[in-house]
């Protein structure tokens, strides 16, 4: 790091790397966001079934918070249309998955657009294979699909896994590899943030890399998926996905926001995240802020998905993670 | 024109402005494309339609004639979908209406659509009235909206108008009242050609401009609409709805295609066009040549529209207007 930029990896899903990178692109640093490829809900799923396409919503999401182009690209990337045959789509995805189709190539598809909205930055898939997400429940049962199993309980979860198995993109294992920092992105942790892990060669490249680890907690619990879930479980569970004790910072929140607010979480089963033990023999920096951010998030008409309104505020957590 | 670049301007729908901008974009002119905003079909029909944008077809056709980026991108904004929910849509439409309802405002979207394709010129849409194409036939019949007339006889034809009327957009104006040279493009005579005419100020100011004024005549007759047509037919009407004696050159075709070829068209009741008689006190120039295109065209799968196989080439047709 001493005489070179910061060389900053993020590890996540859509709309987490999305705050996290918003902020970070503010920074002079040589940032990579490696996605998640296990998404297929909305318009993504769509777009996967009709043109039998890798998966665009994570990706798109993190290319318009790195573009530094104008403000109308950036929407144009993230229009969804409100109805007709083109009801639910979402521009960006559109535009991906077409490019996909044309050049035969995701990675090329990525890479055009990041040149098109000018991004500061990369945008790595994590893997470059078609998979799908399933988890296995005690009674035997298969969820196949990761927007069915963002729909289900896992409480009785046994195993969680990608079908077919896939393997690292091999540019997520090389920024990975001389990584300075190592973000793990907040996220839904079961369909943004493990199927990262799962993919073969993700958890030996960030446990082996010599960068510092850092993993900025959920400010919500999700229902089914990680109710009562404290700071500790968390890490616990990220750390157990990742297949070793390697994380050498957690970012949590201490911040209460309004009654209101978590009102409305708490009719969806969704609860802040509470501090709770911190295990006495890590050798883990917790680090404790006030997080919320205080925009006002408008709920989209056309959008057919509930969006948080309690978000990490992207600035101050952009600040903490360069200076760390 | 003498010491500068010629200031070339085409007048026209989608397809027939393709060929002559695809070959004039390869000159060092000065070119504008003026096109037409009366087309409700397909794709276009059903943007109109869901989201209430003005027409993208004939305009998008344009762009990627005159764009100038890579073949990647300028297949991009032809892709055509062939199934699904988005089965028949066009990209490069969804993208134009898509930038349209962003930004509210079509000429914009056509601009920054044109600063992407990095186009040679500018493409400028005839007016910016949201009109439907009207043709009233002797029995009182009416047919609203240019996709059913196109699919209708016209032989009793009364009356073609717009509705609402529809005026000039001020910078088809401007860059009609200083060409060198106007070029009627040909085309879907009553659907892609006289609809320009029928918007209030076009055919005043053709017929003002001091530039040459050349039409390009089509190839083949349209069944209903100009069966049995010569060359001096599609001048008469062209000249009928501009509103006066003002072109200087016809350029037409003396060429005849391969017999196999004309099978195909005369099963849908089109015809190569004969040259005839031209009228004797005229003040034109009439202009045969071999114009016919060697290149092959493929049907594509997705495409619900029949594509012309006979067609100019369009690299001679722009030698040969650039050299007039």
């Amino acid at each position: 790091m001493p005489g070179g930029r910061q060389k900053i990896v993020t590890i996540g899903g859509g709309t987490g790397s999305f705050t996290i990178l918003s902020g970070l692109k503010c920074f002079d640093t040589d940032l990579s966001a490696v996605v998640s490829m296990a998404d297929d809900g909305g318009s993504t799923g769509v777009l996967r079934d009709e043109l039998g396409v890798l998966p665009p919503g994570d990706i798109r999401q993190c290319l318009v918070a790195l573009s530094t182009s104008g403000q109308v690209l950036r929407e144009l990337f993230n229009y969804r249309y409100s109805k007709g045959g083109l009801g639910g789509h979402n521009f960006g995805n559109i535009f991906l998955s077409t490019l996909e189709k044309i050049t035969g190539n995701f990675k090329t598809a990525v890479r055009e657009t990041g040149q098109l909205l000018n991004i500061r930055g990369r945008v790595i898939p994590v893997t470059l294979n078609n998979i799908q997400l399933v988890a296995r429940l005690a009674d035997g049962k298969k969820i196949i699909g990761e927007h069915k199993i963002d729909g289900s309980g896992l409480s009785n979860l046994e195993k969680i896994y990608l079908s077919p198995s896939a393997v690292i993109n091999p540019e997520a294992r090389a920024v990975i590899a001389s990584a300075d920092k190592i973000i793990i992105n907040p996220g839904n942790l079961f369909c943004s943030i493990i199927p990262n892990f799962l993919v073969r060669g993700l958890g030996r490249a960030v446990l082996s890399s010599r960068a510092k680890k850092i993993y900025v907690c959920n400010l919500m619990t999700k229902r089914g998926h990680t109710d009562n879930f404290k700071v500790g479980d968390y890490v616990k569970t990220v750390e157990r996905f990742l297949g070793g004790k390697c994380l050498d910072y957690v970012i949590y929140n201490k911040e209460v926001p309004e009654d209101s607010l978590l009102k409305i979480y708490s009719r969806e089963g969704e609860y802040l995240v509470k501090k709770g033990n911190f295990p006495t023999n890590s050798k883990i920096n917790f680090l404790g802020f006030n997080l919320l951010s205080k925009k006002i998030y408008k709920q989209k008409e056309a959008d057919p998905l509930r969006r948080t309104l309690i978000r990490h505020d992207s600035e101050k957590l952009a600040q903490i993670i360069y200076q760390l």
